[in-house]
């Protein structure tokens, strides 16, 4: 079908409010995207047709949710290319599945001496679990450094990276500068001193084709809620042979395989990871997503963001008082623009703007350590996606032209 | 209003099919309970309505999430009676609360010669983290002696206890007999030795009243799903000032004060434990479950199904070559029952009762310890809720007698 935001909008009925007398207009669906009627229809459908415990049970809707939840994983295998759906394991999100990673593999493989690589601009879920396994480990966090439009120096990459080098973890794209990193030559760089490559894909398994084959990463982290997917569901990837080296992060039902008085053992890859009740409904929806996604079409919606961005950079750079930060205005960047306005604290803006509709976000983006080398406490973020259209961009700038009003006295 | 599980049935649409031609009876709500359509009916209004991230936004959709999942908080603060809002954790569900008390407080305090005192009759959810915390801290695990139906000698609890005592984590009701255990006076014995109390409250938290300012428990853990809630999301409740000196078990954003390159602080209880994009939908689900059960009422669920489970008893009794395991007929016992055909394996009970439309489980039901104390490799459950009735249960005992007559050359 012809990609058409105008068109996709009609199946998030949730656009289709009043927000304090304005039509809503949503550009956060970097922090969480709207969720399509399909998928709401399937968790319903599931919940009204199927629902039971999975892989337990011999009835009919045992079987029947147990065919959903592995139905769902191969979904997720197939959306990025996994070898297998044993590679996919089901997590509440980004923040679980690096913490798996973390805690599960490096804290029992790292020690004193070791290095593991980051940039300064990692979201706090991919930055706060590596300096836990250092401080538990003695290894060290070597920080890249970002040049000013918040991209790497692939050579200073290389300078940093040595035999001492284990973990390299770095954020596909940044939830605020929008930069996109070549991962595919950082994790081939890390290959090369015997690391391995952990990708943050919060940011960019929901909006571009992602190919884990083609990265040839070893671990890749997302949320299914910013893909148009349910809230606590979310996915970490790895190849199987460190997925078979990894320890379960918790314990308890249907993850063992024997369970004596004093001691257990553990079932195969993946579902060791996956102990407890797993989050059924929330896979199942997941899947949904993906169907959604991948029938609009990947590579479009990577255009579509990506155009939108630049019209916003576009109109925002004629903006006096308007401080944008990332990729310069025609460089290449995600489907989102954070900015902040002179003088004036963008919680304000932010305010502003909702009282005229628009849902923008404001703060340190859970990025403080970035927000430090921005100079800036915090930012204000427009992040776009298939639903919005160059008319959401044009009413931010109208509505940051009132703010600016609004806040005259302020900007001097 | 009264109470009358034929009328409550209509809430629940998916019990309204056939399955291989039969009504479905459905009798598997130990493992997972179906859902009301009120709680669908929310999930989906809260999707197609409020739908944002929570905590960080300054926009109207950010404010109601919150505001949505901060109420849900509150909703089972109060039905537990737990002294405030900030005792709520929301987790994936029982299997990571345990997980986190072990990891994020036993570990830390636990040393060589300290004793956690469980039963036999643990869902490995309530046993292998223990063992975990075992393994790594030197503290040795103390079970308990087993009646022969499964309960608890309070004086033999009392000889177990002494000041090396520093957990004991107890189930309040088997997930395989049925047996409802003393929590309050076993608690109060852990409290008199200083040690802390956590109750699995998986069974319990779903069927009857729970009052952890009554039972003074220290920590106890459930899950949504169980409850009429959807699934992914559970809760641990902690008194405040062992969750104040509990560690986050996963990190990321959202759970930060305050992030450095190479170190940071956490929030308060209970944001700490909440890393990343919370569960918004399944904590709204939750507190839409909540609403529906206090509206039949806990008692009166509490009631219908000890009847059920009565009725049950009886019925079953009387059928020859069907061995009954748990608290005698007569005797209390929460809403289920386990048994074996002897010498039919469980699976194939429940594979031609499934062809009847009749769901039960069999296996070792994440408790294998008990199933070697039962000299059972598995047994068949058959567990009820508010909406299962007499004729239910009248229908199982003729799939049984249909099953008995199938297998007559396997039983002689």
């Amino acid at each position: 079908m012809m990609f058409n935001p105008t068109q996709l909008r009609k199946d998030f009925p949730i656009l289709d409010q009043s927000i304090n007398g304005h039509p809503l207009v949503y550009l956060d669906s970097a922090a969480t995207s709207q969720k399509p009627q399909s998928v709401l229809h399937v968790l319903r459908r599931y919940y009204e047709m199927d629902n039971a415990n999975v892989h337990r049970g011999v009835h009919t809707l045992g079987s029947r949710a147990t065919e959903a939840y592995e139905r769902a994983r191969e979904k997720v295998a197939d959306f990025i290319q996994a070898d297998r759906p044993e590679e996919i394991i089901f997590t509440r999100g980004t923040t679980e599945s690096i913490n798996m990673v973390a805690y599960g593999w490096a804290r029992l493989r790292l020690q004193q001496g070791d290095e593991i690589v980051l940039t300064p601009a990692e979201h706090h879920s991919n930055l706060v679990p590596w300096q836990q396994v250092a401080r538990v480990t003695g290894a060290k966090l070597v920080y890249l450094t970002l040049l000013p439009d918040g991209n790497l120096d692939l050579d200073e990459v290389r300078s940093k990276l040595s035999d001492r080098t284990k973990i390299v973890a770095i954020q596909h794209v940044s939830n605020v500068l929008g930069t996109i990193h070549p991962i595919k030559e950082i994790g081939a760089m890390a290959h090369q001193v015997g690391a391995l490559m952990v990708v943050d894909g919060a940011q960019s398994v929901p909006h571009m084709p992602v190919d884990v084959q083609d990265l040839d990463c070893d671990f890749l982290a997302f949320s299914g809620h910013k893909m148009c997917g349910p809230t606590g569901i979310g996915v970490l990837y790895g190849k199987k042979e460190w997925l078979d080296e990894m320890e379960p992060t918790y314990f308890g039902g249907e993850m063992i395989d024997l369970v004596e008085l004093e001691q257990s053992t553990w079932k195969e890859t993946p579902w060791k990871f996956e102990g407890g009740t797993p989050i059924i409904a929330g896979a199942v929806g997941l899947g949904a997503a993906i169907d959604y996604l991948q029938q609009v079409g990947m590579e479009d919606i990577h255009q579509h963001d990506s155009q939108l961005a630049q019209y916003a950079m576009e109109q925002l750079s004629k903006m006096e008082g308007l401080e944008i930060y990332g990729p310069a205005p025609g460089s290449q960047r995600a489907g989102l623009v954070t900015f902040n306005l002179k003088g004036v604290h963008p919680h304000d803006v932010s305010t502003v703007l909702d009282s005229e509709g628009i849902a923008i976000r404001a703060g340190h983006h859970c990025a403080q350590p970035l927000m430090r080398w921005l100079h800036q406490a915090a930012t204000a973020r427009a992040s776009f996606y298939l639903y919005n259209t160059k008319a959401d961009i044009d009413a931010l700038v109208s509505g940051l032209e009132s703010a600016k009003e609004f806040f005259a006295h302020a900007i001097g």
